[in-house]
């Protein structure tokens, strides 16, 4: 059996190696049309910032062997084709042509094809966008020239054009670098694979930092003489010495296009869960490969080296006649900026409405471990919820606390299934060091059973704001310590310590509704049950409590 | 309604607060022997370490309220009898007769009765341990008293009688506080939730910071005069200035008992799924009620915190009426050992063996994190599967890495009966600061796919070690680099290097059994399908290589 695998990054050596394993007889050929074969893409920003010290870690094996050539031959069997570019597929005759760096010209047979082809950055059609110092960061070559470049000059004005994973990802590495940064980002947020109110405590991260975050902000030329020297945006003009385009990837399809394969409504490349494209011996894997969403059942592109090991895997399964099936993808993202994690799987609140579920959704800020661990960080998880059938869709989580954690859990729970009940029942692993004695998810997961089951009506944080601006008649009721409304609090809030609500509920007006709230809402969801017992009426709790608060505090 | 909830320390106040959230009327009573309500005995070791600063944030919320009797009564609404001992209950009058510290008895009625009564410290019968500075560790006042001890003197001997959990949580927190230490355990091997090769490596890592670990080790006498001055045991005599006892705790169910409550096999009170005993007015939460082993639907009594919390707001919501049912335990551990977690969830190989599944397990070493990143440290997994269905029934987690996210996705992926294929296609999180492209547990999961479908033959480290000590003819192949081998190697082991072994497999018998591996055996799998490949007939590959050798390593 003759296999070409086009393609030498993640999906295609691992197809390779797999294949390798499984059949010993196949003939092998990768074709890369770079000089690096299996490198770790995703540690590129570690590459940049100095975390990963050298080039060749990215594409060594953990004990230190570097993929190259002769690795694959003599560990994989797989002859590899490196500086050389395929050019055309023919169906019938079932060639693959290529062509190598110093010209030459050569046809491949095949049995099996895979198309491990990637994606590449998109350049947006912007004024200037061709001058000096403006760069994508998609491959070892990228990365060398922003470090060279960085390396030579500190505390150089950067602009961060797009806000989304890599670009955040840049951002922290370049700030470690010494450089003044400013994330511009078109969309109202950064972040867009997560809500609002927790794409803002990401942005107020980065500016606690001292990164810039210019949202909602569109870059309408790159100016400078051959060099780069400001992004000119419609909200003003920012001095840039360098600038990193991160507006997103595209799939690599032309060669899939050109030999008449299917291409999703993604852009990507069709595929079945097996991997095959529309013609059954040509297989797509990794990033110029379309997606399948596990809650949707729709088409989707989320380009992830994670995901492209797991493709690579079915697909090498597949043509060596083994059962397999790639069941398909969540969304799961996740990202450290600074001391921050955002990470996020399933469907956004938004996405999910427009998908017709019936939302239900908490937010639950808590420390991640027991408060009197020094170790306790604060973790803002957001849950979001099916009241019909009570399953999870989604699940998001930032802040200095163990994200990756609870958002695997979910991850877990939405592919089996789950309901919220039989979440809030998992017999997570519990010491002080690790989680409290219930964890974050747990507490989350019962605070969605009790709206659902009407214990509990949440109000978000960003309605009570628009209620406090469009000046609704309403309380909004403080029911912390007086010490710690001292510290900070919301403008137009009344204070009655919980503690003190049983007597004092006479001071409120049952004629209005009564938001109640804390630090993080679970003495605000008491307060609401110890009004309702003494006869109040209009009774909600705002979610999340002052800690999601994303309008206006007055400190100290 | 009427509810006396017997015992104040987390089942009895979790749903003591849970009833007052869901039943206005309800009138509580919460009846407490102790002084102290609702305080985190978890914390205890890390109170005794100085982690924990002062003794009330075990007993505060995490605003900083202490939970208090005035707080249960304005906050939950709950009548809070310390000091105070309940004696005896009449179910026919539906009364509880309870003592107070004064002498002042009174019967209280209950329409519900919750029976939390929690566990208390085994006290071994051997002589001599009634002397002074012998200690538990259950409560404040055991702490307070080791604190003391500690606190007077530093670099004292102690000695730890019992390896489970908090046996080695003591360990930690005295050597924080400079004792110097030896556990003595009577099993052949510290923290008996986890198997033998796997505690090994918590063993050796205690080692590594000092402490003595004496497994198989019988305590046979405390000796001194009035303070105890060394343990005895059939092992020799060790000088002790203090001992701990941890040697496990009893259900306390003596009240339950002389109501005629059913106990169960375990010795804890029998319930159902609602929580409920024998009669169906008394409920049962906590570290005094028996437990539902999910995966063997048997009772089992492992008793913790973050299930004493569950199954009381189970009971709470019953006793108001609401549909709800805790399903049970996986028997889900963690603990911290200095810079170790350990992680545990399901059945262990040899308890999933006697269960009668057709047990196929795979040791996972490797590093939690892409190795070019500076964070990634070394996690060894071990998952049990089933072949038969194919559902995972258990793994355990050692080492420095992140332990908890991996054990708790399992935790989540055997509660809803996953099989080992679809946990390898989980969309888990992925970023270089969090994990390896392809996560260690998916990893895991396809090597033991690759043995369920034949394509890996795998053999423990430890039936390797029984095979040299015996003498077996067979050739234990080494395909490290000549390198690696030079740091450490197994005596008796050949080296013939992976990427030269397709060139020298002549040098190899075919006559006898070869045995790969490398350092966490991958490079052993592709040997062991190298060799196939060339011919060679027995071939199989030892399960986590070299790393998880429990035999004599040959260094320098």
């Amino acid at each position: 059996m003759k296999v070409v695998i086009i393609g030498g990054v993640a999906a295609g050596p691992k197809a390779g190696s797999r294949i390798n394993r499984l059949c010993c007889d196949a003939e092998m050929t990768i074709v890369e049309k770079g000089e690096f074969l299996s490198y770790a893409g995703c540690g590129l920003p570690y590459y940049i910032s100095g975390v990963v010290k050298e080039r060749k870690e990215l594409m060594s094996t953990p004990v230190g062997t570097v993929r190259d050539s002769i690795f694959f031959q003599n560990v994989k069997n797989v002859h590899v084709m490196n500086h050389t570019e395929a050019t055309c597929i023919d169906r019938e005759q079932r060639t693959v042509s290529v062509v190598s760096r110093n010209g030459g010209e050569q046809k491949l047979d095949y049995d099996k094809l895979v198309l491990a082809t990637g994606a590449e950055s998109v350049i947006p059609p912007i004024k200037g966008v061709d001058l000096e110092n403006i760069f994508n960061l998609k491959n070892i070559y990228d990365a060398e020239r922003i470090k060279e470049m960085l390396g030579e000059k500190k505390a150089l004005n950067a602009v961060i054009v797009g806000g989304g994973l890599i670009g955040v990802e840049v951002a922290e590495a370049f700030h470690e670098m010494g450089c003044r940064i400013t994330i511009v980002e078109f969309q109202s947020q950064i972040l867009s694979l997560i809500d609002p109110e927790m794409a803002v405590l990401a942005e107020k991260h980065f500016e606690t930092k001292g990164v810039k975050v210019k949202t909602g902000t569109k870059v309408v030329e790159f100016k400078g003489d051959q060099k780069v020297s400001s992004v000119v945006t419609d909200q003003g003009e920012i001095p840039a010495d360098i600038v990193v385009l991160a507006v997103g990837v595209r799939p690599m399809v032309k060669l899939a296009r050109e030999a008449g394969l299917e291409i999703g409504s993604t852009g990507a490349i069709a595929v079945n869960t097996q991997m095959q494209t529309s013609d059954s011996d040509i297989f797509a894997a990794g990033d110029c490969a379309e997606k399948k969403h596990i809650i949707t059942g729709k088409a989707c592109y989320i380009p992830l080296g994670s995901t492209a090991n797991k493709e690579g895997r079915v697909a090498a399964n597949v043509i060596c006649g083994i059962n397999d099936a790639y069941p398909g993808v969540l969304g799961s993202a996740i990202c450290k900026i600074f001391d921050f994690t955002v990470a996020c799987t399933g469907l956004g609140e938004k996405e999910a409405r427009d998908a017709g579920y019936d939302v239900v959704t908490c937010l639950s800020p808590a420390p991640d471990k027991p408060h009197f661990m020094p170790t306790a960080k604060l973790l803002f998880l957001k849950l979001i919820a099916d009241r019909k059938t009570r399953k999870l869709l989604g699940a998001q989580a930032t802040g200095p606390g163990a994200a990756d954690r609870r958002i695997d859990v979910v991850v877990t729970a939405i592919t089996a299934g789950m309901t919220v009940d039989q979440v809030a029942h998992l017999d997570m692993t519990y010491a002080p060091p690790y989680s409290p004695a219930v964890d974050n998810l747990l507490t989350a997961a019962n605070i969605l059973r009790n709206k659902m089951d009407g214990y509990m009506k949440g109000v978000t944080p960003a309605e009570v704001c628009a209620m406090l601006e469009s000046n609704k008649d309403f309380t909004l009721l403080d029911v912390r310590s007086p010490a710690e409304c001292e510290q900070m609090r919301i403008e137009g809030s009344v204070n009655i310590p919980l503690g003190a609500l049983r007597k004092r509920s006479g001071e409120l007006s049952n004629e209005k509704p009564i938001i109640a709230f804390c630090k993080i809402s679970l003495r605000g969801y008491e307060a609401a049950l110890i009004l309702k017992k003494a006869g109040f009426k209009d009774l909600s709790v705002m979610d999340g409590g002052i800690l999601m608060w994303p309008g206006k505090i007055i400190q100290g």
